[in-house]
């Protein structure tokens, strides 16, 4: 048995540093933080593993947009699954719109009369939906006929006039799926084409061909969870298919396993589903992804060449 | 300013007596209780509401799909919208699996070679997977073609030998939506069809259509939560829509405000967005859904005729 | 293996009938609430067991003072311990003052400027401070000179005009334990005098003498803990004296495991201390004890005459 | 308002850059570290500032001892309240012995029968009671007769062999409070003594005088909370008796508000008691402290000289 280290500062330390430290006292959160990022350095390392990273929550909201961003446009994933808020908030900024550093605790009558719409404790000013209707509207004959939704995306992402998340997965040819797109903002946006008799033939299904295949020829696969949702469990779906069940996994999320829903199961709940290896490498933490993400890039960024 | 009454319990009380002095102590969980079926019982009382009932999280695993059902015949409900995961859980149900009372610190690989798949503390016996697939192939004609998955659902809900959830909303056309659908077994058995080329038109956006005119037709909306994820976000999107924003309000989950994403977010974050009339009438409770789904239910049932 | 039996309501049921079919629905929280009536049930009626109730959290405030005097009137336990907070706002009501249903986004400095003392959305109104100092500055003398915080507080609950958790353990003989009481408005009170130069005699260790003797001397023992805290663990570490440690345990509380704390740890953490027979009969529940405890008394209330 | 700045990492960071980025994101738990350790560094550089440390959960088998230690050594706290627990198991590593890395699901009648303790995924070793007994067996004399538990604690430093938290109190003459010394394996151990009819004299109420003396006599106070639980009960009880309510505020725990217990209140609500004032700069973060606690101390360290 190894014994718990504690952890020694006595001068600057560099993320990497502090991270490895917490590694070695090796329980709880911190010792399970230290762990995600050794299993996320192997995985983005092992040539064979294709890496699907999973998004929910509000991380464009809390500041994480540009890490996700840099993590695509490094490859260190293959695949990405998120939330229709996700593309949302990601298009909003996209178009020169930002966030807004709020209050959990204000007036959300007033905020409503000032056009502001709350998330937590940041704001998104409601003049978004104007510049994505705008948007919308001058691209509607592009998207519409996209046979699956991941089309779609990358369309979106091409269109998008500066760097996005939706960009970065089409300019670096990563797959970028989205089952509840129709639950968003980019879905409202696509209703008022609908209202007006528009068809748009968008697939419902259609994805399921593409990341299976995906997750079927994978030679090893690796899962990334930042929250849990759809993205989640729609890449856990996925690992049936892989040959061998995912090799690695790391899940960061603030729900709990025990109302037993996916979003807060452990990741060894996966392997009675054949989804997870039993001899693989994984970890769960219960942190906030805003702490944890960028914790987490720094590491491996010094870690990754 | 009213006391917190002391809840005092001198002989055998009926569940609705019970939940009455819950609502005359007036605070914290068991008032909030109190609060939740006060609600529910204006919503469905006032004849000018539409009711929408969101469904997330291991409701059918959890034993409480003849309550949904029944919420469902007796018409307390104008919309449901829920996650591939209860429709699925539901499916295998009518096709005469059960789920089995488990152990959350099973061996997990053990389960795996024993065919069962573990949601916590309840187990599926991966079996239903070979009766769905032959269910979906032998109606699959009548599925394929389906413009949206509301259409879907209720020719499933159609098709489906015995009570069900997804029946229950056929029968007494209640308009069922489940937009993350490829994020599910049902998913996972259509996509057994796509691998083979064959086409499945079912559309992604089709039915925000539906559910955005039934709220902009609406001449009050209510909305009820059980758990969070897609189908609370749909719902409240859809409320952006209606004339006055919904006008009642209860959520019911175990996940928190403050990871700042919509599952967790409280009632009153929706104010700000037009989601939620400021003088609407709301409650959030933070408690697991098998607990106080019954509990309501059962006071409901003794207040409603 | 067990099926998960759907929970079907047909007509109003009495608590304890709710609670029978939670338990046959046997998973998630209500399984557990059905199992946490089950072995409540068992040790109260199991004569050669010494139950031990451990009360944390804003139980008083939250409505749950008539149920725990009740359970002490019952002689369904054999020993309480709570905190200090429990037992003055216990004292706070014995002496006439009242908490109030109040609201959580309250202005807090215009509660204080008003004189209430925000409990969450309870309101504790600040002049129970003025009564309280009369009252102890009244018995001061006889409480001065007792040598353990129990005889303290068997002394404050003889004094006590009216019913309360305190002048019921009195009234029962049922030791009442408190090591933090210093930590509290009473210990607030207490020094009120001890900064005017008094000697307060009462011991910080001498309780423990009481405690372990009534755990060394049971036959078995089980124990009951709504929330975490001194309660909890200062039980469970009786329970390391008890010749065959806990025979019965229920734990309710809104803390998690993952933290890695006392409050939260599942009881099965206990058996590796010696503190829980492995072959105990316990259920942990992660539930609001103002919902939970209401439900369990009034399902015990049918059951135990 | 301020706009969300997305954390973009391009070279190694060290921990305090990095926690600049976190703040300039400025919202959710990020923007809330972030604004933790500004307000940590507003408190301790505030000459007139006296800063109350509390702390409780398993921080010492978390691996969190030597940032403890040297937090007291580096004197930025003035006070410190802390578990019993958390002293035991400081006295324990005191005395040669180590915890270990575990397994949360391990099997607890194995560890039980190789004689480990299991605190979530540490071990501390069963053998540390022996080494304790001897110990204190050893000093009795010069513990028995401690007028309050801070005489017995520091007693209890000086004795001790090696570094310790304890000690590192006593050495430096930071008051260090523990009301609930008798809820601990240093209780058990003195209990061993009682229950050979040995008197101990420590005082349960005595230690108010001090605290009460040292809050009262501040021109401000700030407060520190790594957990809820007593310590930070007994600091906030101290804050009513502060001329000015506590200026400066942080509060890092996994407790969650709305069970309504003071673990985790939010700070705020201390304005209505009168401990905050109400403009104060406070911030509540909701985080493992094994996480947070190095991330704080490292950026403080590059911070303060």
């Amino acid at each position: 048995m190894k014994p718990v280290n504690h952890i020694k500062i006595e001068k600057p330390l560099t993320v990497n540093e502090l991270v490895r430290k917490m590694d070695s006292a090796g329980v709880l959160a911190a010792g399970r933080l230290g762990k995600s990022v050794n299993i996320c350095e192997a995985m983005i390392k092992d040539k064979d593993c294709k890496v699907f990273l999973g998004l929910a929550g509000p991380l464009v909201p809390g500041g994480m947009r540009e890490i996700i961003i840099d993590m695509i446009k490094n490859r260190w994933v293959d695949v990405v699954v998120t939330t229709g808020a996700t593309l949302t908030h990601d298009l909003g900024e996209a178009l020169g719109y930002r966030h807004y550093q709020g209050d959990k605790d204000a007036d959300d009558a007033e905020l409503h009369r000032k056009g502001f719409d709350r998330v937590y404790e940041s704001y998104m000013p409601n003049k978004i939906y104007e510049g994505m209707e705008d948007f919308i509207a001058k691209h509607f004959e592009r998207l519409k006929n996209k046979k699956s939704i991941r089309e779609f995306l990358w369309e979106l992402g091409r269109l998008t006039p500066k760097k996005s998340i939706c960009r970065a997965c089409y300019e670096n040819k990563i797959p970028l799926f989205c089952p509840a797109i129709s639950d968003s903002g980019i879905g409202l946006m696509i209703w008022g084409h609908l209202a007006r008799n528009r068809e748009v033939e968008v697939r419902a299904f259609e994805d399921l061909k593409e990341i299976m295949d995906i997750a079927w020829t994978s030679k090893k696969a690796g899962v990334i969870y930042f929250g849990g949702g759809v993205p989640k469990n729609y890449i856990q779906q996925a690992m049936q298919l892989t040959p061998k069940s995912a090799s690695y996994g790391v899940q960061i999320t603030m729900d709990r396993p025990e109302p037993g829903g996916s979003s807060g199961a452990e990741l060894k709940e996966g392997i009675s589903w054949g989804k997870m290896d039993p001899k693989a490498r994984f970890v769960d933490l219960i942190c906030d992804a805003t702490i944890a993400m960028p914790i987490i890039y720094a590491a491996l960024k010094e870690r990754i060449k």
